[in-house]
């Protein structure tokens, strides 16, 4: 699971400042907070959509396809507003007394 | 950056046999789908309306915490379907040709 | 303001039958309620977005599109699920205790 | 149907300038616009998750119930920013052509 953020980080930051004519991300950005927002709303929307079909069907993949939307348009925000994926991680362990320690020891077990 | 989504999701998984009592994760769980995707929807709202103030203010503390509650809350969804946060970062890598290689990479530099 | 709702309940009516090529409401019902739906979590976003513009510029025309659109989109999905407005505005009758007798005077006075 | 946007109108402008302490719009224009739009956002998706089930179920009640959630909500919302439920309708009457004269028709037949 690990660095998939991190990487992800790196790109959207890469594709803020590419040819909105050549990059969906920088499109999004050139279009302005409010299209980004928008997308947001949207992708949450889709997500609930396909969380209630998948509790009928059983069928998990179109959820987990919308989450990643929804993920990654608030990506697009924050590198929107100057922020990534580790301030909202950060956030999260503070909530859960998540150390990142277990992480190291795993690391120096390898 | 590494791991807390792992970490998290472990949480999560523990904390969905709790007692309702004692545990927010089992309470949303306890009370079903519906609840847990209200939640999505109304933290969505809240995640856009932070997003609209930081761009007034300059101030990301409390987008950062609204898309924190956004992610959390639709771990929770993804738990409660039987999924977790790897489904989601994996259609991710899948999009954006992420390998996890320098991840592996950095691991074996430590 | 009387009887616009009355009104559009009976156009939408008819173009829920209508061909889908050529009208909008059909091709919302052709295409499902899940489509519909995206459509009004779409449009409650941008009646967000656009109440908090209206709050900076004092600007209300943006809004008031929108909440139309938000409203025109539920009664679509009215009429997909076999209900209209009045459902609602009886509803909303019934919780503020508007009698309908006030327009009844009013009428009996012209 | 008629009138019951116009006496609900009355109503909200009213209970604008009512203590916060006994009425709940009062209350929320108290809280501020935030608040509101918050209100908005969850009963859209109530508004959503009571459609889907009503496609299961065939009982449409809940859905009715959270779409007049809805509009009340935007109702409130317009009545924070100075407008009301007649400056929607005039937008959705000047889309569909509709002229108003239906009703006088039938207001002077009585």
């Amino acid at each position: 699971m690990n660095d998939t953020l991190a990487e992800l980080t790196q790109i959207l930051t890469q594709r803020r400042d590419a040819d909105p004519e050549g990059s969906y991300v920088a499109s999004l950005h050139a279009r302005g907070l409010n299209k980004i927002l928008e997308k947001v709303g949207e992708e949450a929307t889709e997500t609930i959509l396909a969380a209630k079909d998948a509790e009928q069907s059983g069928d998990n993949s179109d959820v987990i396809c919308e989450t990643a939307d929804l993920w990654f348009h608030t990506l697009v925000m924050l590198s929107h507003l100057g922020e990534d994926a580790e301030a909202v991680l950060s956030e999260l362990r503070g909530r859960f007394h998540i150390s990142g320690l277990a992480e190291k020891a795993s690391r120096s077990k390898t």
